[in-house]
């Protein structure tokens, strides 16, 4: 069947999540928004495009910062109301400079850093 | 830093989505909503506990089905508005009888099913 974006079950906002897992190592490295168009886009293209909510505007990932998230697949859930990109990300995903936004995790009831910020060279 | 779930950033509804990955495969089964409540017992008790929207009640992951999740470690994203939880999954977590709800891809623009379900002895 043809994929058609029209037919994933947008919120109220007309927004989806979208989970990025790097597609080789498995690594769960952050979770944004799209509208119908910007899945369009990521699949046209090839580069991850989120709809950002606070800028109320198409946000190509890394487009300024080089880190781009090269799609592999896109995988859509049971419910068609969440999206799984499997990517190649480039550098950091997290504006933090670290791999990945989840970066924080709580271990007997303490919440700590597991992760550090990248050397501009990686 | 001592961890306080009311500090996380909820949406309008109250909740916060929670990507629950494999710990171990690092396969990524399913997107689901959390309260701060709901965050709180999952802590406590070690079961995966969600909201359900459509029934506005606690939901246990596998109460009824078995299928239970069992948390090995929650994480923190950047901006404290999403969770990721590293979970032992028994049996399916889909409600479809499949390992992840994440069982269809898009490839060269046609919708595939990329997964089948369980047997009933899996």
């Amino acid at each position: 069947m043809e994929f058609d974006p029209s037919r994933l079950k947008y919120d109220a906002n007309g927004l989806i999540p979208a989970i990025a897992q790097e597609a080789e190592a498995g690594e769960v490295l952050m979770m944004a928004w799209m509208n119908a168009e910007a899945v369009s886009r990521t699949l046209e293209t090839g580069r991850v495009t989120y709809w950002s909510r606070s800028r109320q505007a198409f946000w190509i990932k890394g487009e300024t910062s080089g880190h781009v998230q090269d799609l592999v697949e896109m995988r859509i859930d049971c419910d068609s109301d969440c999206l799984l990109l499997l990517i190649r990300q480039t550098g950091p995903a997290c504006h933090t400079n670290r791999r990945s936004c989840f970066y924080r995790a709580v271990r007997e009831g303490v919440e700590i850093e597991i992760m550090a910020p990248m050397a501009a060279s990686e």
